[in-house]
């Protein structure tokens, strides 16, 4: 007998129908000789309602108290999918975070677990029943109600697995995998059978948003096997693993692409040493989260700076700037908030230098001006003019072949 | 530094507009150098919401899992009440039934405060905060989340006061006292400065529903002072006390009524030992609960035994004794779905016989026929047709000068 964890999202818990589902597909895993803990998100769109609620009493609500109004979003999923199950004769006991002991900092509103104590789950299971978990939430050691900020019951549902050794952790949202991109913008992007951790990581943080990245990191950390699934359809989803269980090596995993970010230049700086962190530090001190961050070899005694941030930030960022340019000696502060980034993903690049350049030969070809490039082991991104968006995509999933099959070692050599 | 705990209900916390004047009057409280202990309800229809909920998932939903439901109601009020204290600047704290210890047995749905554990609450005030409680929840010995039934966060705020020794426990609702009568039916009903606990009781269960009456039990029980008041407008209220606070003694306290009553009568049956045990009984087993029963003095070998029952169970236990007629030999079942209770009440008229004659005075002469009496320590009930329910309660109100200030004994012995 198995044990697996499956986490419900809160399009999948939606409404009552979607809840009735979910429980079919519940009562369907246990019948098939399982112990199951589910992990359930709010009904989709009930946390803004609670937050929005929240607004309208302060614009900066106590985070203690947010997170007391925001909790009671999973407790209504979880006392209700439970009512399902008992009707269908699935003996089903309901969990709130702190219920199934799952302890955290004190970290409001984005709260981090520090263990859990397994007891009360393994009891209820040993009962033979189905133990359905409140995700995004847990208690402090004072037993005050603390959040692990948006998408945190996917950090519920791995961490639950890895405290119970869990067999699998099953992701059930609205798309049935991951995929070599998104198929609203290229047609044929392919489902991927299989993802390493790494990839699922560059893929969440470059807008790929299947996963939240805190638990994908999690579940590498503690070797949960992971598995991104439909909650609507059939079907095997996509399996998250670790590098060394992948046996075919594909060299490019997916193109990925964001559209939420802002780029700003502060141009004409003093090309000394410290200079990029006395631009960046006031952006820091405001809480603004900065991306790529891009420095040109410089030609005279000055130089560039150009750092992307995210879209809802860049007035505030551009104010900054223009307040510190004279400090900075800065000749001129510009930005632009109509970019794109467009990411290729795959492990298997690490040691092929040959894709950066195939990269940017199939962008140029299609006349597609490049304005910043930044890479990592197993990622190359580049910003884009958003209008370019859709066609460098479309082309970079082509040239690269992914609607195909895997892109192995093998087939790029050829 | 005196102890206040005040509670809401659902109309008065119904919108966030009304929670900031919640917040307002709280805080002016707290300004006044008051400890104050706060008690809320959910926001007035959320709790019908989610019965709903429960309703379209299941017919007959999991007690354990209704509770968890509904227990989201009040932590919802309590977080946004604390927001809103907050932003108002007076330090607030936020409880659950669980995290202000307030221990119940395990009768889902209807459980019964059992201890409370006051340190949490204790601490929060010591640290010069509002301690905001979820009314209506606790938690069992083992940690479930348990409710105490409609109306319960009346209970838990009495208890609370009880338990914290508190100056006062002020019940804030949608109404401005205790009157003498319901002054929708007699426009110059007055509002009391005070009743007993008993008329108070008498009262509650009559249809005068300001307060629960488990909560009016306890607060006797546990000598609370027990207040209550509009949130809408400013007053002294009505005080609840023990009879011998009482000063002036007044003879009538109030006329109630109750209009959700039907009569049910089992004609010629054997006038025998066991005869209203062997009729009630199927009445018992099918949970009816049965309020007034009448039987007269019989005069020849048979009796017709009559009783009231709510409306909602009268087809249920007509159905129920034609069944049994027939093992009972009864000659026949009649009822009466019109009909109205009307109750006078007052701890005053314990050593007046008279009162009686003058009620039953007072209804012949507008010629309404009484169909049942029942008597009790302080209060006189007659059933009579509905079409006469205003005109009754009126012609009482009057005839024991109820508008004109505290009846007392020298007034009525004149």
């Amino acid at each position: 007998m198995a044990l697996i964890v499956q986490k419900y999202g809160g399009t999948s818990v939606g409404d009552l129908e979607r809840i009735e589902r979910v429980a079919d597909r519940v009562k369907a895993t246990r019948d098939a000789g399982n112990d199951v803990v589910v992990v359930l998100s709010a009904m989709g769109g009930e946390t803004d309602r609670l937050l929005e609620l929240a607004r309208q009493v302060s614009d900066r609500p106590a985070r203690r108290e947010l997170d007391v109004l925001l909790a009671t979003g999973e407790q209504v999923s979880i006392a209700l999918l439970c009512m399902s199950l008992a009707r269908k004769g699935c003996a089903a006991r309901s969990f709130t975070g702190g219920q199934a002991r799952i302890r955290t900092d004190t970290s409001h509103t984005k709260a981090r677990i520090q263990g859990i104590d397994v007891d009360a789950l393994r009891s209820a299971l040993g009962e033979s029943q189905v133990a359905v978990v409140a995700g995004f939430q847990g208690v402090d050691e004072a037993g005050n109600i603390t959040t692990l900020g948006r998408g945190g019951s996917d950090t519920t549902a791995v961490a639950l697995a890895a405290a119970l050794e869990a067999e699998e952790c099953q992701i059930y949202t609205d798309v049935d995998g991951v995929y070599t991109s998104d198929p609203r913008v290229v047609p044929d992007a392919r489902r991927l059978e299989t993802i390493t951790f790494e990839e699922m990581l560059e893929l969440a943080s470059l807008g790929a948003r299947v996963l939240q990245i805190r638990a994908v990191e999690f579940a590498s950390k503690y070797k949960v096997k992971l598995r991104v699934l439909s909650s609507f359809e059939e079907g095997e989803g996509t399996l998250i693993t670790s590098e060394d269980a992948t046996m075919e090596q594909p060299l490019i995993s997916g193109v990925a692409y964001n559209q939420d970010e802002a780029k700003l230049t502060v141009k004409g700086v003093p090309d000394r040493p410290g200079i990029a962190a006395a631009l960046l530090g006031p952006i820091a001190e405001a809480n603004i989260d900065v991306d790529m961050i891009v420095q040109n070899v410089s030609e005279d005694a000055t130089t560039d700076v150009t750092f992307t941030v995210h879209r809802s930030d860049y007035e505030a960022a551009f104010e900054l700037l223009q307040r510190h340019a004279r400090d900075m000696n800065a000749r001129e502060v510009t930005g632009d908030d109509r970019i794109a980034k467009i990411s290729l993903v795959g492990v298997g690049m690490r040691s092929h230098a040959g894709i950066a350049s195939r990269m940017f030969a199939t962008l140029a070809a299609e006349s597609i001006n490049i304005q910043m490039i930044s890479t990592s082991e197993i990622k190359i991104s580049v910003v884009v003019d958003e209008k370019y968006l859709e066609l460098g995509v479309r082309a970079l999933h082509a040239a690269f072949g992914l609607s195909e099959g895997p892109v192995l070692d093998e087939a790029i050599k050829s």
